[in-house]
């Protein structure tokens, strides 16, 4: 079998200049057609592969999988195969759609079934989440909250530095790009001597994230080191952590936020795997102090992944307000799910893990508006001339991600997500 | 069809004093016995009644209900029928097995067919949890870790008497009564001067709670009114939340409790239904200041349930250590959904919702080794001459709980776990 990652390899499939999905991604989604049920599927270009199509067909027999693997409403059946299923069916298919191959070139009916324009196609929501975590990795974004929010020259808390901080979320809000979310409401406080009061939450925010998904972990009590954590993580997502910050900050002592976040999380739909990203491995900022034995790991454990936030105003343009970089999360995936499971905390198969917003050193590297704006004294102009400190209704905000190297670019296609009016 | 609340019934079956299940009670939960599959069942008195048994043969016709509900590893099946569903499910087994019905009674090849000894039965986890969240709703709980942790003069965070606090928790280590803990590992500071250090637990911890288990909720965006509250609960668990005291000093700020907690909570298997509960509902604690008014509510909201907490040392007896009561409860279950859902936030059917840590005024009620032992400066014996500040190894923690007036006692049997040494 190929390997999907050779740089050399094309596809008879065109793809276009700058697409996320070349022949080297072959990321897994769960696509709906109009009259036809869910099913699993993968994109090379603007082309939609269905699954349950080449399955049915035979292109993909002595994988080991079955009809009900892609015959499904989510990824989480064919994710029981593990990293060695999943990556032997990427190369499989690969193998199918390179140049040189005319297994199914020839086939015009088996191509005319197997094939969709991706305009025709709704993405849905891929998996079926048991447990939402979210971290809170990048050195810079803790920083600069606690700058606004605390002590300017005691910035970080003193466990910042120790712990890859993390907090569990809803799994029942979870959505996916295209689903649009009301402004939530909640009880927010005016000012220190009022009380507080209940409405639409005035400060809405997003914060740029990825997550990545697990598939079956070990049972309870058992740990993941961090050695084998890539081997529990089937692949990454764009995420937007909508969050909002008045609520947030009436609510969250002591133990956390909760209706501030709970209430919308957005993911792009196609999952990529760690696989399609393992060209892109770059260091991770150096940890100082040293961390604690269980934390430590070797190599290469982060990504280079070059991430975009973009708001649009109703009936208006994109304008860029952010341009950041995976690479600058001071905390690896494999620190993470290291520390989520060193007390003998189970992760299932489908669960999900937020790095938290992720800042680079500049301030248009910033995740989120309350960075961007600096709480809100620093508002954004727009090409229309309005200007935002936080995001208003009918605001669309559109994030996307791409890894680049030697020619190939891996893409994330882009979480887009219409902000409504409090219903 | 009758109620099955009658206080006047009796069943046909015996049912010992003190039995926590009578023919008011029908609880729900999912069993199994030596070589069969897992299956829905109810009890009265200590016979478990098989529902796939009932419903094969017929005695549950006309309810509404398929084979797919009662032959099923969880409850999350039968509760899409909703609270009507559930509530002419429960009173047509107790009329079915009340003194003078002689529908199964007179069969006896049926009766071997449906009745199983208590002792007969594993009682396995009784639904699948979606998300669970844990409130922070006993003012007496609240103002005890205040006072030790914070200020004695400001034990409240000024939040506490406006907002239900709550925070998300793990669903993927939700384990039943029966089912070990080991004890968890992981970072904790010994000292403000000292480098935080990795190892097991020192200050293992139950929490006397209890949880509710919701119905399918409304969709995203939608809110879950405190007068529509009830009709979206199914039932009531006992529910022990293990707690790393000294992992969660650590970790919990600013995000709150996460490795302190997601080690482990403990459930008790029978789902005892909102129905069942109704003759002890009682007016909950005056709250003031006044609540903002989509946490107003009319009429009584609580439930007078008695709650013991006991250890059993290894080999040795149980001591009582705690006598609480779910009534002093400060927010009620219908506040807590309603705050819950009022920014938009969905649930679903099979969601676990814990009513935080239950101490009651006096010291002998306080739901937590923490405040029983007052931080461990109060140790408390055992009648082996051992002293506990918190849980040690070789433990087994058991809550029981029971609602009780006119003759009928309403009971949860119990949740017991033991607690593993670290692995």
């Amino acid at each position: 079998m190929i390997s999907a990652n050779n740089p050399e390899h094309k596809s008879w499939l065109e793809v276009p200049e700058n697409s996320d999905f070349p022949i080297q991604n072959i990321p897994f989604g769960i696509i709906s057609t109009e009259g036809d049920t869910k099913r699993v599927a993968t994109r090379i270009g603007d082309q939609v592969i269905d699954l349950k199509v080449l399955f049915d067909l035979g292109y993909l027999a002595d994988l080991h999988f079955g009809l009900e693997d892609f015959d499904t409403d989510t990824l989480n059946n064919m994710m029981r195969k593990g990293k060695e299923g999943t990556r032997n069916l990427r190369n499989r298919i690969a193998e199918l759609f390179e140049e040189k191959n005319h297994e199914i070139r020839q086939n015009d009916n088996h191509l005319k079934q197997a094939l969709i324009p991706v305009a025709d196609v709704t993405m849905e929501m891929p998996i079926e989440i048991g447990d939402y975590t979210d971290f809170y990795s990048s050195k810079e974004h803790a920083t600069n909250v606690g700058t606004m929010f605390r002590d300017p020259d005691n910035a970080l808390l003193p466990n910042w530095l120790w712990i890859p901080v993390g907090y569990h979320g809803r799994s029942s809000s979870v959505i996916v790009s295209g689903v649009p979310v009301h402004r939530p409401k909640g009880q927010t406080k005016p000012s220190e001597d009022e009380d507080p009061v209940f409405g639409p939450c005035r400060l809405l925010d997003f914060e740029l994230e990825m997550a990545f998904v697990t598939y079956d972990g070990k049972p309870m009590g058992d740990s993941i080191s961090t050695r084998e954590a890539e081997d529990f993580i089937f692949g990454m997502v764009l995420f937007n952590d909508w969050s909002a910050r008045d609520i947030q900050k009436w609510e969250y002592v002591p133990l956390g936020p909760f209706l501030a976040k709970n209430f919308a999380s957005s993911i792009s739909p196609w999952i990529v795997t760690l696989d399609a990203l393992e060209p892109y491995k770059v260091e991770s900022p150096e940890q100082e102090p040293k961390v604690l034995p269980y934390l430590e790991f070797d190599g290469k454990k982060s990504y280079d992944i070059n991430l975009e936030v973009y708001i649009k105003p109703d009936n208006g343009n994109e304008n860029k307000v952010c341009s950041s970089n995976f690479k600058y999360m001071y905390w690896t995936m494999a620190q993470q799910l290291a520390h989520h499971t060193v007390n003998g905390c189970n992760v299932r198969r489908g669960d999900l893990m937020g790095s938290g917003t992720i800042s680079g050193p500049t301030e248009d590297s910033y995740g989120s508006m309350l960075e961007l704006s600096w709480k809100g004294t620093k508002p954004l102009k727009m090409d229309d001339g309005s200007e935002r400190k936080f995001i208003q209704d009918n605001d669309t905000v559109i994030m996307r991600g791409y890894s680049e190297s030697n020619g190939v670019r891996i893409g994330f296609g882009e979480v887009s997500t219409k902000v409504l009016p409090a219903k």
